[in-house]
């Protein structure tokens, strides 16, 4: 006898949409979810836009307006991958309607706005999750363990970064991005470290930020030789203090030039360190004594790192950008077969929302800013 | 209206016939391919564990016996990730039934038998593919075209390796890989160093191969306090020349302690140079003259190394090995939509067992082989 | 005919004594100096110490008075590797007998004391050296050329560190280093990322820091039982901005219990980027504008970077620590013979004293300092 | 009182004898050799020569004639970094003379001369160094420790090379290097891999190997159009059977575009695996058991390898290429005064080139041939 079967209702059919729906499609084949996802509807900026899209990624169903989605008997859960402005509205008619919600980051254009939502969802008691998901790295969750088992000793430092260059050209136009709503390279990748810093090490208790606008002006679109002002960081080196004790500091920087995936950060313990980039996201920098053998040791991640044995059996068979998505989904899946909890849930993005703001707010008045 | 359906019958539904049915699941939502695959019949070794696999990995039907799928009427591709031993049986049925045949490396258990199976296939015009998925990597690809265009001048020298470790444990019991039919580490992984050779460099006209055993009994079974002899290498170090003039070394290794992935190679030209190891399957080392600059550039993977981009429009967002194998099912199924050529073909992969061979006799003679 | 020589007078002989000893001794026969040095006098804590180390450096006569050093006639260049509090009165005394003053980091205890020493030299026209030794790397220098050259466009970024682990074992006891005024990390090896940061990217201009004590006790001296406070930082982060305009983060951190020598920084342009970790001192990552070639090149050092052709004809041949002391040294006698100007001088010590200060008392503050 | 003085003569000053002077100038600040060495007297083609060079490198005399210095009654030590063709003679009368001989590598140009020096020394019961320096590496001897504890288990696999690029250039002229005595590449640098495999190793048993020659004329000297044949080898890859029972393989190859220092191994144990590079000479590769943190441990150079700690007191200041010589200045000394041997000495030279010479005749009749 068969699972029970879940309605996927996807919104927005870009780079994410596809991510997720390639997730839905697979997830079923590698972990062993409580229930079946069907992809039911999808939905677009306009019908036609939606009906492609849904024939590519194999929906059934396909609509040019969310607000049907949102409220189809067959969708159980709404995935949002629509520009971040339309984040609110969506996942507020999609609570209303009762359904889980998967939303991609970040949450929303303000901290005020994700507030709004985490209550909304939290009132009436619904799963959310919200798409950080390089934090659904195997290796990621291993450190999490390393540094929870006290195996580091007590942890005294921390330096972390995403750093990309897909920015760095001044003829890079204007985008949501760029809008003062999307929020810069803080917001769109910064909050990538910030939510891994938060699951890695917890909350931070005060911040202090220095952000900068390296290129003053952007072409106002694709084609356009007009040019507009930025108003947003294009780099944000910042202090952070956790509430743990631990201090260190966090780059965020869209326009790097030489890195498209440095994703990366170094914890150091009293008795080990560990360190991670994203350019190398199968491998995990371990440091823990071993007299007149110190140094850091290189883990390759394996089946011994959850859940990578759910995709390969043997270790050094390298888990993908697209298999972190699955691992995400099988998560949401669980939850919302159990009524548990996923995380980061709307109510971990706020924070991280939160922490992004008071690192803006502390650059604007050169000071330091609790949270 | 849709694309015309494809049905898939896939035959075992261990690691590989997991790899195979993720694949056949993703790649329509992946890569704009021909037909859509449809997961038909799934046969194993009896009907209950071909029906709960049938379940886990989405087929529509399920039967314990390989020739009812080979025969059945809504199976267009027969996948083949039985045991070794039952290639060429599946293959050849296959065949006379006018079925596409992608088929896991190993071909057969000989030279001899993998050239009854392709003279069949090519006798009757059937498609065929063998999973020689290492090479459908993108960087692997991409370093393909930087020597076939001349960049790195003419190409002096070759240095290739296959080591893993999951035969480096004595303990590790017998099975179908220390059957004397199954060949050992040459050719278990051998096999991939020597067709990425060959896709690189082309073919090989001289080899002189060290095999040896390094440990000389393994337990019968799991279990099994009773050891038995073993027949076959656990790593074999071999000198090569291939029929351009380019001469190198190459090793197959399966019990390196500290290895879990090290299918590299390091190709010399007169202008250039080019490293790679699927330790870091997302990169490539790239050398050529740039005075005062010199040096290996690590190349990170993107959107400029097709198909990357079908699975991300942003370089560093990796790929892992299960999209590998979804690369191979898009480069299969247009080949079976259009009539055209795989490659790595049946005879491709009778090829490299013609190598694998070669080696083995040669270190039985103490002597040069000529293929 | 011979060269001319020039009369060393060393004051102390522990690991930095026995550098410079090393240096002086072997210049001669690796770079084409005017003047041929002769180790004449050592001094030390006591004539018998001294006499020791005489015998073992190599030099001609002992003293255990360093004043008496200072005005020996035959000592031409009086190089002071004694403790930091006796750096200033060595080295105003031998202002006064109007030596060549080549003295070890840091320049003083106190940004002021620096600046005494600094203005009583330029006031006598003396030749000052300071041994921040790790910028006389050639990569380094190569390093500071391609920025030079606008190679790397505008330069928009920095990230830098200097981490070490001498200090992370909370039993190592107080020393001139804990002292309050020994500095602390931020002194002790920040001085070093500041002093490299301001060589390759000019002076700062604003600076907020955060500065640590993570073991807030220590034995009074190695054998006791009994514990003092620390009072200095054992990490520092800080944000910094450069005069240029150029903003970033530098981290000072002498309990980074994975690091011997993580002297590292990244430097990110608008056209290209370098990187740079002591730890790998014979290479220099260098990133820029390749299409379909991008990637960091790791450059290898040779000839091609002076000086290292002094030492090595070939390129691959590393140079060590010690060579980097021999370069200082040759750099010096140069100056010496020719009535020049070493770099850095007593004033470039002092600026990075100044900066040093700066980040102490933001952090005393919590606000930026303007230097 | 001081130690009792040795004099150094030293025949050649090219690279490799500054390297000479500039060992024996520094040796007695950093270790604590049991004599004094004093450069005494200089020998090269020409009176003039050996002046000038003399004086640069700080020794006492010169002299156009190497037999006069080796038989100068100041001389204890004769140095000789002549060219190979001259190694045999100098040595040979050195030995006549009853001096202590320290030779640069290759000892000879054929294994039947080498092999008359090693006899000729140990009947007269003289000591004598071969300059093989990479071995001198405090990397390697902890290699060499780590392997001969067993702490890998039982050794199992070997796979070494040295490349590099220096001959890469077809137009690089002929010299000593091309001459049929010279040798080509494996003779010039393959026998650094030798004697590093026969250090941490043991002598091998069998070899198997194939020599090629890349670039079939150059020209005859630096400036010439005319072109002239190569008899030596470019690149050689061989097979390797120690007496161990160690199997493996090796390259040499001096037309390794990319490579400037590539002298590298790997070996591997059933219970651990070393892993090391030249081109990063300060750090070692490390595996062993450690269940859940396996993988490759980096550990750096530092104090805890002797005798790193003659150069610093601290981890993570890196030697360099001379510093290995001053090494082997100290072991030579000691040896000298001791009545002791050094190694490698000139039978262990010997030995090397019988196994260069072996791999030449097994690639000539195209099989193995046993040493």
């Amino acid at each position: 006898m068969g699972k029970s079967e879940t309605g996927i209702g996807l919104v927005g059919s870009g780079f994410m949409g596809r991510c997720h729906a390639n997730a839905f499609r697979s997830v079923s084949g590698l972990f062993d979810v409580p229930v079946e996802p069907r992809l039911r509807l999808l939905a677009d900026a306009s019908g036609e836009i939606a009906r492609d899209a849904a024939q590519t990624l194999g929906f059934e169903r396909a609509t040019g307006d969310w607000e049907t989605l949102v409220n189809d008997d067959d969708v159980d859960i709404v995935a949002i991958t629509a520009p971040n402005i339309l984040h609110a509205p969506i996942a507020l008619a999609a609570i209303k309607a009762g359904k889980t919600v998967y939303c991609e980051k970040p949450l929303s254009t303000t901290a005020a706005i994700a507030q709004e939502m985490t209550e909304a969802a939290e009132a009436a008691g619904i799963v959310t999750m919200v798409g950080f998901n390089f934090q659904r790295n195997p290796m990621v969750k291993f450190a999490r363990e390393i540094i929870a088992s006290g195996e580091l000793g007590e942890v005294t430092g921390f330096r972390g970064r995403h750093a990309e260059n897909y920015m760095a050209d001044p003829n890079v136009p204007h985008s949501f991005r760029t809008d003062v709503h999307g929020g810069g390279a803080l917001a769109d990748i910064g909050s990538h470290i910030i939510s891994m810093a938060r699951y890695l090490l917890g909350p931070m208790a005060e911040v202090q930020a220095d952000c900068q606008t390296i290129h003053s002006t952007r072409p106002k679109t694709r084609n356009s030789t007009e040019r507009a002002p930025v108003e947003v960081d294009d780099m944000t080196h910042a202090l952070v203090r956790f509430e743990s004790g631990v201090r260190g500091s966090l780059e965020a920087n869209w326009a790097a030039t030489a890195r498209t995936m440095d994703l990366s950060w170094e914890i150091t313990g009293t008795r080990g360190a560990l360190a991670f980039t994203q350019e190398r996201m199968n491998e995990l920098s371990f440091w823990s004594g071993r007299p007149g053998r110190n140094g850091y040791t290189k883990i390759e991640a394996g089946p011994a790192h959850p859940p990578y044995g759910q995709f390969c059996p043997a270790p050094g068979h390298h888990l993908g950008f697209n298999d972190l998505k699955v691992i995400e989904v099988a998560e949401l899946l669980t939850a919302h077969s159990s009524g548990g909890t996923c995380s980061p849930d709307f109510r971990e993005a706020y924070e991280v929302q939160r922490a992004v703001e008071a690192m803006q707010q502390s650059h604007a008045n050169r000071q330091w800013v609790s949270l």
